[in-house]
């Protein structure tokens, strides 16, 4: 598995067209449509935010898959604008781009995925996405050259373009598994099957969406539901999975070696939007163990993940472990003080809950320097453990957050 | 009822002398040794964090305060060290200062009452603490120069200190209530009867525990626990109320005028810790209502308050309400878009989930630049409301936090 935002042609998934065009919605006049067209009608399983507040793209694409039973032959994605908190306005002017997207393609209204990133509670405008269609029909193409455009397109706060791809042999066939992401803040996606963070997924193996699905949710949930960079669960976040079939190898939910390489595609994407999180100069894995449950685990990864002054302390460096204590504490997970110990790296600081003896701060600290680091924390209570990634907090973060203007 | 950090010798509670010492924990050598003792032994009431990683003082005061059933000779107070994540050896340092003020003062050692704020996970030096003691008793007094050194003596970050009073007449007789506390960061307490701010709430009325004891719930219910600063729960949060009896009026829980008074001088006093949070420009009063239930409006008062998103727009000055709809849609509370009110002071922005036809943004970007203002959310769903009160998130915070130095 590979990362690398310009991938060679030959690692492309066959069966899509890709193009990137500018249609006006971001202030920088750089593009800011993305679209993929699918040669034929092409299966396909998406997850949507836990967020009650929906944008409209995500009402009208989890009406559009329903209607399909799983199907997609046009993805549509702009930049510049969330179409969200925008009423009955914005699933009108939604609708409007899927229908002349439809026309275009010769593809069913329903055959469009619609997706918006961008500013919340600004109407669309629709008729700048129309305009542009018959540009994109003109520019789509099938290969990386304009896959790596469609990964630019739709970035908002991104520095950079996110993108993984794979390759496999199944039964004699050459399948391949590309995808692209997008987000830099507003990142704790919490997908459930129905996430500002949007993924895109693409495979020319054959496979039926009730499979994909099945796929799709298990490589989710030990990925993008273990990032968070602000806490903050987005409006927009959507991760869709398209299987062309192209490759002719058949896929099931059973094949060990192609679900191994679609989870390790989206974790990959995944550490990726938070090595390009806002402000963000630490990248952090957490690994919790010794809990009473698996839940308790990820109730301790997220109360560390989120707490502001264990962020802070992480962007200066600093080994103050009592605030991974506090953290703890507060979880809402059944703790015991005296069992807990705590890991930098491999360095143990804290053992049945109080300072190890000989404990080398400067040590710890110059391992705190480095951009990636490891905080292992044992609860000394149960089986129960996961795995989750997070980042600090810095004064770039609340300046790029913070800036005003009219 | 008036804001003051010195208050008139006449406001000051009678039956208690108070004092602060410099004992040498803080690094400044500033004082750090805070004391109060009761002529004679006081009703007491106090409630403490949720936390499950509390520091040893909060553990050894709750099992004097049973073993006395709610009744305190001396607040021993020290600043520049938490005494948390300290293991038996904490328990055990915070056993031998207990010891040793109950014997300088005449009290049972169950009669003293024991707090700590400052750095986790670092042993506390009791010895310097019990060198202090003599200091102590010499310094005493009953005036107000003294109280306002206890104030001071608690604060760690805190740039100022924060005192409350009130007064007045029942049955006759003159009775008052002061209060002092500590706090700017790690600021969320989550106060159970058994909270690192510490309060300490003092008055001459003769109340016995058991009503001391459901007067503080409830004023702590709508004051202490109803603010946010950063969202961590700190290990060491403290609320002591002491009620001595020297002014001759008895008072029980249904006395509305005193139960209200308590109630505005934690109001008080939780918003002077706002006020006074670490890197804070501005502090904001959620007034959320419509919501199904009680509990809902708190959650969404919470999610709000806790969103890095929404803290740093505030800090910009920036009406974003976007944020305020997103983390709205994530608090777990019932929501329907469609139904969402928000006004910015008495401006409002968005009107059934959507920007209001009429938005004027320059104006809510001026309401936005006071130091204080106010968000009201309708969910337009039921008759649940809240009160909270919350900070932005600046730069300052982050440094402030981030900022290490061996």
């Amino acid at each position: 598995m590979i990362q690398n935002s310009s991938l060679p042609d030959n690692a492309l998934p066959l069966g899509f067209r890709f193009t990137a065009v500018t249609a006006g919605l971001k202030p920088s006049g750089n593009p800011d449509f993305a679209v993929a067209v699918a040669d034929t009608p092409s299966s396909a399983a998406a997850m949507f935010t836990a967020n009650r507040v929906k944008a409209a793209p995500l009402i009208i694409g989890a009406k559009h898959l329903a209607k399909t039973s799983g199907h997609v032959r046009v993805v549509a994605v702009n930049a510049g604008n969330a179409n969200c908190a925008t009423g009955e306005i914005g699933l009108a002017a939604c609708k409007i781009v899927c229908e002349a997207a439809a026309k275009v393609f010769g593809a069913a209204e329903s055959e469009v995925f619609p997706s918006s990133t961008g500013i919340i509670g600004v109407p669309l405008p629709a008729e700048k996405l129309v305009a542009a269609l018959p540009e994109v029909e003109r520019t789509l193409s099938a290969d990386a050259a304009h896959f790596s455009a469609f990964a630019r397109a739709i970035m908002t706060t991104d520095t950079r373009p996110k993108v993984a791809h794979a390759q496999l042999v199944i039964d004699g066939h050459t399948v391949r598994i590309a995808g692209v992401c997008k987000g830099a803040g507003m990142i704790h996606p919490q997908l459930v099957p129905h996430a500002t963070m949007l993924v895109y997924l693409f495979t020319d193996a054959a496979i039926a969406p009730h499979n994909l699905d099945t796929m799709l949710r298990s490589a989710v949930e030990v990925s993008f539901n273990r990032i968070s960079i602000d806490g903050d669960t987005s409006t927009n976040d959507t991760v869709l999975l398209l299987a062309s079939g192209a490759s002719g190898a058949a896929v099931t939910a059973d094949n060990t070696a192609f679900t191994t390489a679609l989870t390790e595609i989206c974790t990959s994407l995944a550490k990726q939007i938070l090595d390009d999180g806002e402000g963000v100069t630490h990248v952090v894995e957490l690994q919790i163990e010794g809990a009473a449950s698996g839940a308790d685990a990820l109730m301790v990864a997220k109360a560390i993940a989120h707490s502001p002054l264990v962020k802070t302390a992480w962007a200066g460096s600093d080994p103050n472990w009592g605030r991974l204590m506090a953290a703890t504490g507060y979880s809402g997970a059944e703790v015991d003080p005296s069992r807990i110990a705590i890991w930098l790296g491999d360095q143990q600081i804290c053992i049945n809950g109080g300072r190890v003896p000989d404990f080398d701060e400067h040590r710890a600290h110059t391992y705190l320097q480095n951009r990636n680091f490891i905080v292992r924390i044992s609860l000394g209570l149960g089986p129960g453990k996961c795995t989750f990634w997070t980042t600090d907090l810095t004064k770039e973060y609340v300046a790029i957050n913070a800036d005003y203007s009219t």
